[in-house]
């Protein structure tokens, strides 16, 4: 085992000295005020050390990366069947685009674009109100990330009630081929604060772990799925989890990960570790740039590639 | 290490059982005359152990399969400044498509596309005559397959030249964004020409260890590429290597893997085995159907899953 | 000047003998609930003689129709400024189709597609309630249509509110680059109110004499619009008043004319007369099945294509 | 009738003061080297009468122009069974682009597109050598245009034959549908020489007066097509024959128009006059931008738009 921490004080301040930070998202104005000075980064191993620097237990917004817990709580729900709603294929579009749905007739390509999102969403909803679906979600992640405080930032969620006209418009496109089950509003509220989930990189890291190890918390032993799922889980990540960045997130970090605009990313490196970091700027494609600069001179370092070792 | 003997053979058995072979492909003349009962599949561990089952000597159209290796061979020649002409994405449409190369001017999504491969062989050419660049690609696949009686099917590539018309239209859509820097005809030449190299599974589950064991031939100790160029190819397999079908690929394969209408499928496994596998009958991605699902009860059996393990 | 009730008897009787007509639209289930077999035809020469049969006093559901007046409505509000945020080609797309407008950043094509109709409605609200706008909207319809009495369906624009949810992504995506002004509901509370005002074949008929007479009704002397604006409003709904089928209803009919998915079809004779025809029965296209025909009948009848008398 | 000769001889004059001419086209190397201060325009009015400016019996390339003659040609032969082959809807895209044939399957959307004129160009021919079709063509205009000095551009023909690969790609990809019959080669070479016939504004006023007196020239009597068939290639015109800015000309101008890369532009005021301009600068669109602007001046001055006099 390398000397994780050492590797991790390392990136961060090769990180906090670069200039090129990206862009932080505006379009949620919440989003927009973050410093985007801040940085963070967390590997917990398969044996439960903790190598953590930077601003590690500051809580962000993680957006789209509690698409890859939506989901695994949709699959536990409708198993296999939920991929008659929604592909497993990577989009080649930007994350937020409509036109594929119109010639897919509103079968979104993926669970990790926005509206493959929603269609979890809506599943994980199945009836229920928003509030209760709301508390299922939000009790996944404390359990998983191991820690009760976990909470929804309701300012991020209601400036994107507000402000979500791209979001409104792709589930009321799902509604109208019948792609949705629940009312719209029910599903976009649900989405939008599942979505506004706050977590640190050092309860994202943890709340990852079952997926680095076949489906099991290695420390408490806590079964989440079987290891095929963890495994197809990890799957869809590396071809779908950078929107239309995913190739060159796989090309040059080489792991499994799922980015939010926020700027947080949970990568994972299988049998290994879960891995956490977060700056807000982000790239053209609306993944971290830092981030994703940080994950890729971390495996470098470390021959962590699921793609040879 | 498990028997890996038993478990070709039984899969081989399976696969010969099964009733579902998919369709041969028919728009290649030549190619729809292939006996659709045929199946091949070999395994070469890293030891050097062979594990072979059914038509597993029989030469077969590698079609696309040949772009993982003008791809090794042009990033050899140029590098990185490969990808100013061609993407790393995968292209969310089918492999011919021509639709993404309009919104993007001519630069394809990924090299393993049509688009994209006409432009990896567009560098090879680059300057040379057709026939010197293609004993370049020939001399290459029976260097790395170890078999220089390796040699291109005359009458698939004739067929190509005659009934090829999406494939020249790919080509001179892009030589009208000045994207192609040869001419059209010479492109086309070589690229149908490396596309109908024939092979066995033996010959090229020998051609493709180098990319399973970190761009090293662990028999012969030659080196073909640096570790990192062996995972970024990797990676390109894994996001693309089966059009629209890649992400259901890693999905229930969980290996980097790349297909050809042939029939044929290349999957690594790195730091383990390279792996061939062969039925001619295709799904509707155009990806061989047995073949992918022999590759699915392999990696099955033995856990052999990038994603976990 | 031709007989013209003799002729407007005979096509009525035609069409009402013909058994194919169409299917009537479902999507707006009020719409759903219209009988069939109705149909109605009017036509209102230059000297005010009306030529009427079949149906023609029925109100019906002008749907699309209504676009029509409320551009004439907007162009006098801010005159050409308003084709800085809406374009005058036709679309190539189905009338609901969203994808032109991603690639086109919010700017819908024209002010006959859904889209650009909203934008249309947008510009009239202009701060207004949406109230207010449709008091407008509504004066200006009876005024043209000379009576009083023409209202809107509440009941219509009840359902489009409660199920026009392809309506609402259009609205929603719009906003999201910018190009609605007002807010979603309230520009799609004015858009599905205007759409829904009913009016029979022979208000209608009176409502676009302008449009033939170089913007006057010749028999009040009222002038609506200059003359130059009139003949665009005219060429607008030749090459756009159609959606996908405008090209066809050119070539078939030859007039200027605005169809609605209520199965109304208000045409322009330049010079000669205003025609209305209702038949609730719609092609694949979305235009009045029979409407088209009858139209077709009539002005072969007549020879009164612009194209050439 | 007014006095033709003074409308025409202002707007020459006022043309030739204007410093905005547009862009001439180089993606035809021969068409780049054309003065673009050149202007001419002829009015030829029903009664035979000829309004002449500017240069107005200088040779230009009619490039797609052409395209109105060898739909009358292809309709004559095949009849409304060309309508199997082709749509008659407005593209919504450039001239040249190819998205829309992958979505439709083959069948371009009218035959005023590149797509389209290439299937009308495969009707012509229909086993024929491109030789024979393409003096079937010359001849045509010989006889329309009344004059046996018109001829080819070898030149222009060669240049395109060179350099077209966007042409030779469309051409390419409809042949992948089995939407073209005869060889690619052919037909791409009889459209390219059709194309490069060079004309003035004299025989190309000339030679459209059939379309717009009922389909017969006035004065020689000759009826070249029946009034209906006149009537609707007046339509596809309006509709279709200004590309991706047909709407604008039917706004602006509002006569039937048909545009060419040369700079000129045949436009027909039915029942009154052919009419041919030329201005070798184009718009963005990519039709000449003086040529229009010239027929917007002489429809406003005589007050002949057909949507309204």
């Amino acid at each position: 085992m390398p000397d994780l921490q050492r590797v991790v004080s390392e990136i961060v301040d090769e990180m906090r000295a670069r200039t090129d930070r990206g862009e932080v998202a505006t379009y949620i104005s919440e989003l927009g005020r973050v410093d985007p000075s801040l940085f963070g980064l967390v590997v917990i191993a398969e044996d439960g050390t903790v190598a953590a620097g930077g601003d590690c237990d500051l809580p962000f917004s993680i957006q789209s990366i509690s698409k890859v817990f939506t989901l695994t709580l949709a699959l536990g729900k409708v198993g296999d069947r939920l991929w008659r709603r929604v592909g497993k294929e990577p989009s080649g579009s930007p994350f937020n685009s409509i036109v594929q749905l119109e010639r897919e007739q509103g079968i979104p390509r993926n669970p990790f674009i926005n509206a493959g999102a929603m269609t979890v969403t809506d599943v994980i909803l199945s009836g229920h109100q928003p509030r209760e679906a709301l508390g299922e979600i939000l009790r996944f992640m404390q359990f998983l990330g191991q820690d009760p405080t976990i909470t929804i930032d309701e300012a991020v969620a209601a400036s994107e009630q507000r402000t979500g006209f791209r979001n409104r418009a792709l589930a009321n496109y799902m509604k109208s081929f019948g792609a949705i089950e629940n009312s719209v509003d029910y599903v976009l509220g649900a989405y939008f604060h599942h979505c506004a989930i706050a977590m640190s990189c050092r309860q994202l890291a943890t709340a990852g772990r079952f997926l680095a190890h076949l489906g099991r918390n290695p420390d408490t032993g806590h079964s989440v799925v079987q290891p095929e799922r963890a495994r197809r889980i990890n799957a869809l990540m590396l071809t779908c989890g950078h929107y239309d960045g995913s190739g060159e997130f796989a090309y040059r970090v080489g792991l499994p990960g799922k980015s939010g605009v926020g700027g947080g990313i949970l990568a994972v490196a299988p049998g290994k570790a879960s891995i956490a970091v977060w700056s807000p700027g982000l790239d053209p494609s609306g993944n971290s740039h830092l981030g994703r600069l940080a994950l890729e001179a971390f495996t470098k370092r470390l021959g962590w590639s699921i793609f040879g070792m």
